[in-house]
């Protein structure tokens, strides 16, 4: 097998040609990070094929191991998590001041892409610990910020996000740990589960962001604090100091991404309380989570397409190996390689077409998130801001369900292959199917969508945006390119149908709000592949230039015209049911009554 | 958990209002078996809970083990298939001559749902060995018949399947096993893979159906015979004699289907070849082989939907259980269960509705293949059996893909949960991954349909079923029910699109060949969706006729039109996108060059 290869001629034509790499570079900040852009982006692949990549299918193998609360890593980890620190990649977007590159977040894309296509295992440690870094970067206070990022960006720490419960998963209004004060700190006692690298060996201190509740904390969502509570407790000095009272009392034996433990974690259960020390104001715990949800969700989102895309690269080797039936349109007895067959051949271009839309959106939200952060005009903030709060329950919801459809797709390609575990392909199957869960499922990322992204504000963000989409299409109406025309045809459909169920469901929240949400799931992909095949439509625009200007990679540029043709054809047809299914659906959805899908009563009688 | 509980009420209604039992019991032979038939699915429910259930999990975790070329299958499953066979469920379709029961085929429907339901480890055993059965059946010699047939049937023996090698997975014209003449019997050698129970513990004997070619033999598809294989070679009295020379090298490491073994088989390795004896006529052993294979496609397209009845059932089990979140409808701060959420309601109903369209439709072909066999008309026999060979790949194909479909779907509804492996829906994922693979690729199923179903007929046998549902539309259309006439146009609209694709595909087969496969997937996706649709219409209509005749089980009507107009909002609807992914999208299948698709060129470069 291949060892992973970073797509790098895409990913820089999605950095640049789509998300405007220059632009971000030209913010305040970011100024020198333009130069070393390539640079990062080369290194970064060979960091992926080399470092990672040969790590992932033997972690998956040979998985994690629980013994007594101390948890062991699979084989080569903890170097790797060494060498990972020590070539600065956690750092890349933390400012200088910690340690960090302070590089923007588009850079985020590619990055997070390899780590994550090389070894999901591996790489969700990075992507929390980042998490972990963001929440003390926005709401500790400067004492917490100089203790723990510094160690947190050296790899000597590594941290943790601690939300879920046995009975608070999606609802973290249900959250039930307890925080009492005392002295200058609290002492924390409940118990987490499914917390990621909650317990492991790669670093020789975590620090767990948790969440919990103060004595007299309103109930609900309103009554949650954040809090740091690290395995030791530092000394002034920065050494480990007392372990702390949380332990790990397990972990879960689950279907994928078997080499990152997923533990749970008990906390004040020997000595009586976990040492935690306050993150911000109390009670507002929830809404620093939520900050931080937003960039763990796009990770979760690009995490997903990438997990995907290296199940494509794994279909595509075998598609041009694999020797299998002659051709349907030949007399000829010879057998040919199976990326020979049209089923085979569309089966690839399906998933190159997809995972090429899903990148470009990501980029284009993340250049967004730079934009909202560091523009120099607040118009610009803050129209950017509002993009990409709409667009990351898309990114995370859309890439996800679509990386599934992908790994399947691949998965397919390898017919009985795809099966046997030595393959390697099922494991990518197995990896990308927590996507769509954790992070919060897609059912939560359409309810954010319908609810807090298009209600909340009446629609004007999506609108604004449905507005945007839909002059672009006509500047690209004219084109005289046969391509171009289908491709500008099908997305002046989608989004007729994309603006028509918009305006229904808001029409529908007023009246009535579970018919509003009972489509909700459909109506993100709706966005996802409308959002997806606009951008696709704007990377045909740019081939389209280029190949007009006879650029020496003209081949390249027309294989951007063909996939984005082949979305459209493909991918933006299935608006209009998506649409259908919302507008004529919903109603449906709640009109059975629970005792009919009873299977105690009557079904299991005959009569 | 609970255990699994066959949905009796849901099969009876499929069997007698859409399968027509009362026509199929009334065929000669079958006159005692309408009798039977409740008490038959009575013990067939509690077979499949009480049996097979119990030894799912267990029989996944345990998996099988391989020693020194001997295969030992979880605990349980030698005892389980021990009662199986006294209870009488081998025999159940096959003549009583044998020691069977000769009931209808259509009574597999139900049957083998239950089986690879509760259990499709395990019930993949009396899968192939009843395809081992009906291939002695059909072309054995009657001294063959009455050797092998019987002690399959009791259980004591059982038979395989070996048609897959290395180098011949869906294109068996490359099958290379060789078969040497030596007196009364040949010398078999060569390699066979996947063999599904081709080594185990649970009968004494076990008899396999192998592919090979004589030293004469044509090249490709029509220079390959049928040869009977035993483990043991059977004395003249039944007792086992020699060990015959076929070995298990090994069993392979799967995603999923850990309870059964799918070994790799060498024949001829250790003594210079292993005794085998022809069945039929030499070179036509494909041919035979494709008489059975419609069965197997059969059973894999239940199997497919069984496996999906059965996450649902755990799916629906969870989320009347499971309490997160307010009503999104309410001010209430109380959580409920997660049934009563829309966005979860709506994947219950998503699955319910598939899983009865599905039902529907594979029992419809089953009771099509009893008239195809035993009509007294000729006339009947005949279209019957041009029917029965157009579902085939429809029910094969669509149905499995569908049912993975419906796995993640249930396995979404447990959120986190569900991708523990103790949770239990984690392995139906696994398994019915494999479904869409094994007795031919869905590309191979669309392959199937579109070359010798469509197109070698002249599209004669697709016209005759798309007027036969249009003039079926046409009855329903004036009823006057509103969820009716919705139904009614729905499908009129899918119809209509599947018959123009339909048209398309046959003019394009003339001039050009790829273009008119390409898409076949979609196009069989297309065909599923419109059949599963008219079924459920059917449904309908019987629903409300029962509905308006004050029937006592009304609820049940009313849901069985509820989820009728449910599927037709949701599912139906995407017929149009299939349509329009054909005819438009076919041409831009091969249109990409194969050097585009390639990493290693200027992709992995940066510019």
């Amino acid at each position: 097998m291949a060892p992973y290869q970073a797509p790098l001629r895409d990913m820089q034509f999605a950095l640049r040609e789509l998300a405007g790499l220059d632009q971000i570079v030209a913010l305040p900040g970011f100024e020198e990070s333009g130069d070393v852009i390539n640079a990062i982006l080369e290194e970064a692949a060979t960091f992926a094929s080399e470092v990672l990549d040969p790590l992932n299918q033997s972690g998956d193998k040979e998985g994690c191991t629980w013994r007594d609360g101390e948890v062991t890593t699979p084989k080569g980890f903890k170097e790797a998590y060494a060498r990972f620190a020590q070539a600065g990649w956690i750092g890349l977007p933390v400012p200088a001041e910690y340690g960090g590159q302070g590089l923007p977040q588009l850079l985020l894309g590619p990055t997070l892409e390899m780590w994550n296509a090389a070894n999901v295992g591996f790489a969700n440690g990075p992507l929390l610990n980042q998490g972990a870094i963001e929440a003390i970067e926005l709401e500790g206070s400067s004492e917490q910020k100089e203790r723990y990022i510094p160690k947190l960006v050296s790899g000597e720490w590594m941290g943790t996000m601690c939300l879920t419960e046995p009975q608070a998963g999606s609802d973290l209004a249900a959250v039930r740990t307890k925080a009492v004060p005392q002295d200058d700190h609290y002492l924390i006692s409940g118990q987490k589960i499914f917390i990621t690298f909650g317990e492991h060996d790669l670093a020789e201190n975590i620090v767990h962001l948790v969440l919990a509740r103060l004595p007299d904390a309103p109930e609900g969502t309103k009554g949650i604090s954040m809090f740091i509570v690290p395995k030791f407790i530092p000394n002034a000095d920065g050494s480990l100091g007392e372990r702390n009272d949380v332990y790990c009392a397990g972990i879960e034996h689950k279907m994928g991404l078997n080499a990152n433990p997923t533990c749970t974690l008990n906390y004040g259960e020997r000595k009586g309380g976990a040492i935690g020390y306050l993150v911000g104001e109390p009670n507002r715990g929830l809404e620093y989570m939520f900050i931080m949800m937003n960039a763990a969700r796009f990770s979760v989102g690009v995490q997903g397409y990438a997990i995907a895309d290296r199940a494509y690269q794994r279909a595509l080797e075998y598609a041009k190996e694999r020797v299998q039936s002659r051709d349907v349109a030949s007399r000829s007895h010879d057998a040919m390689r199976i990326i020979e067959h049209p089923d085979v051949r569309r089966m690839l271009m399906t998933m190159k077409a997809q995972l090429e839309a899903m990148r470009a959106l990501s980029y284009v939200t993340a250049a967004a998130l730079d934009l909202a952060n560091r523009h120099p005009n607040e118009g610009v903030r803050k129209e950017k801001k509002a993009f990409v709060e709409l667009m990351i329950p898309v990114v995370k919801g859309w890439c996800t369900e679509t990386a599934q459809e992908v790994a399947s797709t691949a998965l397919q390609v390898f017919g009985g292959m795809g099966y046997i575990e030595e393959t390697g392909i099922a494991q990518q199957y197995r990896d990308v199917r927590i996507t769509t869960i954790y992070e919060g499922t897609t059912g939560i990322q359409a309810l954010d969508l319908v609810g807090r992204k298009l209600i909340r504000d009446m629609g004007s963000t999506a609108t604004a945006v449905i507005t945007q989409m839909k002059s672009f299409t006509e500047t690209i109406e004219p084109l005289e390119n046969a391509d171009v025309k289908v491709i500008a045809a099908a997305l002046k459909t989608a989004i007729d149908a994309l603006a028509e169920t918009s305006q229904w469901i808001g029409t529908n929240a007023i009246g009535d709000v579970r018919k509003a949400f009972a489509c909700s799931v459909p109506y993100l992909r709706l966005w996802g592949i409308v959002a997806g095949g606009w951008q696709m439509a704007r990377a045909a625009q740019v081939a389209l230039q280029k190949i007009d200007a006879n650029d020496p990679e003209a081949d390249f540029y027309r294989a951007k015209l063909t996939t984005a043709r082949f979305y459209a054809d493909h991918i933006l047809t299935q608006a209009a049911s998506l649409r259908s299914q919302v507008i004529e659906g919903a109603a449906d959805v709640m009109s059975l009554p629970e005792s009919q899908f009873d299977l105690d009563r009557k079904a299991a009688a005959l009569v």
